[in-house]
């Protein structure tokens, strides 16, 4: 089987792709992978590389979706685009899952058209991985969609157990609910339904979360709307840029920390890698029938590499099919 | 005119309220005290200290709403906790702004009933304020209420602007509207209209926010809905002590950076002070009639004396007088 990359979505495309397709079949030997875009530009940057040439086939699409066209009309339009041809690829089972670090938006919009969603999925939710001080927990959605019902929350619930039970090795992931304060009452009347039905399935439901609860590792899975998974998300991403700065600044007016920073250096950067693209390569689309993962922008080669690995992780585990079957089994319990 | 004080909201209350209290009049001159709660603990309180006696007035309360009952019961039941008879006095006029440390929603319930909203305002908004690469921001709502409409948001606005002017001494703070990303068509419906309707009045309007545009300090006032508000104020809460744990981890495993921390730990007092509660004592309750001000269960006397102080700066900068103002004269805007 094969994994379908897109070549054409990261800032350094199609170099950072292709580094990071030759990097992932070099390493690993369970996929084979399908690179998608300009045939001409792909096949220069793989000339440049000593690989297996039989692991990877490049397949030609003439068009790019850039990252500030508006999702649902370049969608529309570009159908011959390294997205869409993509996403046709794994339709049509000539691959088992799609990586890009395209535009999100495009990738969301495009993977609901050619893939659809599983049965019974109402929206399909964006997962994002935040380090804690226990080492890692999924949160979505964190912006597939801008609001949520209690049917949405309790299914990003459902779909988000398995990835994180694919992620971390685990079985049965502790989910929680972010809502304003760990007392039940708290919180608006989506949060109460959506809890109610968490909590007659078998999930394994730790409580109502608060936005401190994140860092804290005191769920594997927090599930929110995409608007409030956002805001957090883009947050936590701006934290060590405000932490490093802060030390800098401190820096010009004190020998002593000037000293210090040199010194605690190494700390620095373990929790810099904390937050670190590369370590996980990028966020699920969980929903869908298929095994997509979205990776940023500024993917690099390394980050490149661990999004295929990711994604061929949820193949191997099997996520998009244990949804299915436990967003439909667990229908017995809601309706009882 | 008097600052009207709560003595048994914090945890080592009257303790550390008495002693906030004290702190206040020695250092500032513009306002007295009444302080309200159990007259005997606040006397012996009082009694340990050396202090200007004509200006601390005590009025005895014989309840108090702990921080575990749920708001609006208490509220209702307790009509002689040191809150309701704190914001009686308020309403009298024998007070000019009201600070507790105590039960958050009691506060935000009691203000509503006993206070009333400013004509004109919908729902009041509770204010935090987030340290920033250039100083700090105001973020609201961050939990006064677990939604928001467009109308909402935009009296946020008006609300949030004038707060900002007051905490930094400018006028025409910048305000931003938290969304999920910077294009105007990104969003969902409540976040449009409301943008139409702070670019109809000349509110210093300056576009779409991000999460992470909050650390960066792209606006001195940031609007959201009191869900997303209150995820990210604890999220950010809770940075530091991650921070923290993951230095003091690497530091068990490393000598360099065990060196490096004991150097660089000015660096991390500025970072930590950033996020210090004392600096600005609490979180000002924006939209009813008065100046209100929630400080954290866990206030020390100097976080005490840090609210009273922005208490008083919101009575002289007549934040509640210039938001009913505003709310009115940009009705011609909206209506046009």
């Amino acid at each position: 089987m094969k994994l379908v990359l897109d070549a054409m979505g990261s800032d350094h495309a199609p170099m950072n792709e292709v580094g990071g397709g030759v990097k992932y079949v070099k390493e690993f030997d369970d996929y084979d992978l399908l690179v998608v875009g300009d045939q001409t530009q792909i096949e220069a940057e793989l000339a440049k590389y000593d690989y297996p040439a039989d692991r990877i086939e490049v397949q030609h699409a003439s068009e790019v979706i850039t990252m500030v066209e508006k999702p649902a009309e370049a969608i529309r339009r570009k159908r011959d685009s390294s997205i869409v041809v993509s996403l046709n690829a794994v339709r049509e089972g000539r691959g088992a899952a799609f990586v890009s670090a395209g535009n999100t938006g495009a990738v969301v919009g495009a993977a609901l058209i050619y893939l659809k969603r599983i049965k019974a999925v109402r929206r399909p939710g964006l997962v994002a991985i935040f380090p804690t001080i226990k080492g890692a927990s999924v949160v979505l959605d964190v912006g597939a969609f801008t609001s949520a019902t209690s049917v949405n929350l309790y299914q990003y619930a459902v779909m988000g157990q398995i990835y994180a039970d694919c992620l971390f090795g685990k079985e049965g992931s502790t989910v929680g609910l972010m809502s304003v304060g760990e007392e039940e009452e708290k919180g608006h009347e989506e949060i109460f339904a959506a809890r109610q039905m968490i909590t007659s399935t078998p999930l394994n439901y730790v409580g109502h979360m608060e936005g401190g609860d994140i860092l804290r590792g005191k769920a594997d899975c927090f599930v929110t709307d995409g608007f409030t998974g956002n805001a957090l998300l883009k947050f936590a991403e701006s934290v060590p840029k405000m932490v490093f700065q802060a030390l800098r600044e401190e820096l010009t007016r004190n020998f002593r920390v000037k000293v210090g920073a040199w010194f605690a250096k190494p700390a620095f950067e373990v929790f810099r890698k904390a937050w670190d693209y590369a370590e996980y390569g990028g966020a699920p689309l969980l929903g869908v029938n298929g095994s997509v993962l979205i990776g940023h922008g500024k993917s690099s080669p390394k980050a490149i590499r661990s999004a295929l690995l990711a994604a061929s992780r949820m193949v191997s585990f099997g996520v998009v099919e244990k949804t299915e079957q436990n967003i439909e089994s667990f229908e017995q319990y809601l309706n009882g």
